[in-house]
């Protein structure tokens, strides 16, 4: 790779014919820009990685745009560009190009960081390949970083909830699953966490989602959260969680791979059921059935 | 190229090997967003267009991530993105993914764009391979972009000056002049102008440069406007203006070409010279020698 001052040159060597190239854009707006977890640059590679993981590809490299108001303090740039490239550096990811702009004071509060990633897929993953009997497996806990944004956006003491962010990369999890095999569709969890993800799953296959509630691992931080401000922890956001559908043989193997990797509360949240196409149904703890509904009304700003 | 929620994929094709990908990423945040020649939108696409025309590529997709602050103008948002696709239609550019983000009012004025071009090279060109005895050639006035936008900034009628953005795709304008051939380096001008990428091409190649006053194309405007508010014409942001280092032999033949294709100002504006090694010198239209520097001191923000 060629890094050159206003972009990059990745040589097409005969070894890529035949494989995909995925490229990924997505910027960060995330207010408070450091919280229990991380901080915005982290959230800015993990998101990147996160997005060519779900597809199936490998990172290979990231260019970054970045826009900070001036004033901006130096060394809280210097700490999120470390954040930054510390994740890179640790996925083996060149960071190959990039750009810096300053708004006035006045007409940007803080930072916004853009960025792009680009990998390499050997066969692509999509959203869009439900199959039904497919079990629906994740990787962990859902809402952690939601919960801990917004509980520090209303001005509590987010240390002593110990409310934290899940941000990191799903790369190695998605590794493992793809080793595995029978990955039908992958999606990781952001914004309107695992309800909006579901529903995504539900209404572009147009098939039914069945979900137990008791096998959706949430944490007591964020349960407690949850019902102290009446909101639902399924349409929290989650910056290091994948929703699969797998094949309902391997699902179990999944899971167990992944709790060796360390993700010990990962789990066989549902199915996918035929009647009611676009439906994500809850069988709730107490016994009944609900229909979990893509999240909707107020948008959380600057949740990521 | 399939497009997808997240990112999108483009299959490797075996007709790829051997050519280079080039990746490039930007952010405009211009302001005021309107302008006479332009808009933001407008801006983006052809600024990613050119980052990869100047390397010897061609563009092939665009990823966008927006963001704009809450309760921006819908009609405005629907003129930029009007003016942005409008671009990459004519340059057959597809549009393959991106990401809108709105940030509370106060957090953000006006709107920002980042973009990421994707271009094929079969060869790529630099900014590093300058030659002494080569020309330098330009295919329009210089300026134009940075004078408008000042202006504007500055509350003046710009209507009645006359002034304009030449922000335009420089895609044909490359093609040619790759055509020709004898291409060694290029650039696009934008923030600093010409006296920025003069200063570049010296720098990085360890060479002197020599440039003739009368031969750079400055229009009457920009020229009255510079001596008015006592900036350097040369330091002014172009958007639709390359600077090429060519083999002596073929310079007039591009420009000749330029021309034709209806750049009537285009023009050999210097040379690669031995001797003071980094250094831009200007013979002046007085007849004097100058030494071209480097724009710094104040910084013009949202000029691009």
């Amino acid at each position: 790779m060629d890094e050159l001052d206003d972009g990059a040159t990745i040589p097409i060597v005969e070894e890529l014919s035949g494989k995909h190239l995925v490229v990924t854009s997505d910027s960060y707006t995330v207010y408070p820009i450091f919280f229990p977890g991380g901080d915005i640059g982290k959230l800015a590679a993990c998101g990147t990685m996160n997005d060519l993981a779900v597809m199936g590809a490998t990172p290979i490299a990231v260019l970054d745009a970045i826009v900070v108001e001036e004033g901006f303090p130096f060394e809280d740039l210097e700490r999120v560009l470390e954040s930054f490239k510390r994740v890179l550096e640790e996925e083996n990811v060149a960071l190959i190009g990039g750009d810096f702009k300053v708004m006035p004071s006045g007409k940007l509060d803080g930072m916004v960081i853009s960025t792009t990633g680009i990998g390499i897929a050997e066969s692509v993953i999509t959203d869009r390949d439900l199959r039904v009997g497919d079990k629906l497996v994740i990787n962990g806990t859902v809402g952690d970083h939601g919960a801990a944004i917004m509980a520090l956006q209303a001005g509590l003491d987010v240390e002593s909830t110990g409310l934290a962010s899940d941000v990191h990369p799903l790369t190695r999890a998605m590794e493992e699953a793809l080793e595995i095999g029978g990955v039908h569709a992958a999606k990781d969890l952001t914004r309107g966490g695992l309800a909006s993800a579901l529903n995504d799953f539900a209404s572009k296959n147009n098939v039914a989602l069945y979900v137990h509630e008791d096998a959706i691992p949430i944490r007591e931080e964020v349960l407690a959260y949850s019902e102290m401000l009446g909101v639902d922890p399924l349409a929290l956001a989650c910056e290091g969680r994948a929703l699969l559908a797998v094949e309902a043989g391997v699902a179990e193997e999944i899971v167990e791979a992944w709790r060796r990797m360390g993700y010990g509360d990962a789990a066989v949240i549902g199915e996918v059921v035929e009647g009611r196409p676009g439906y994500v149904l809850m069988e709730t703890s107490a016994g009944g059935i609900r229909v979990v509904t893509r999240p909707s009304g107020e948008i959380v700003p600057r949740i990521c």
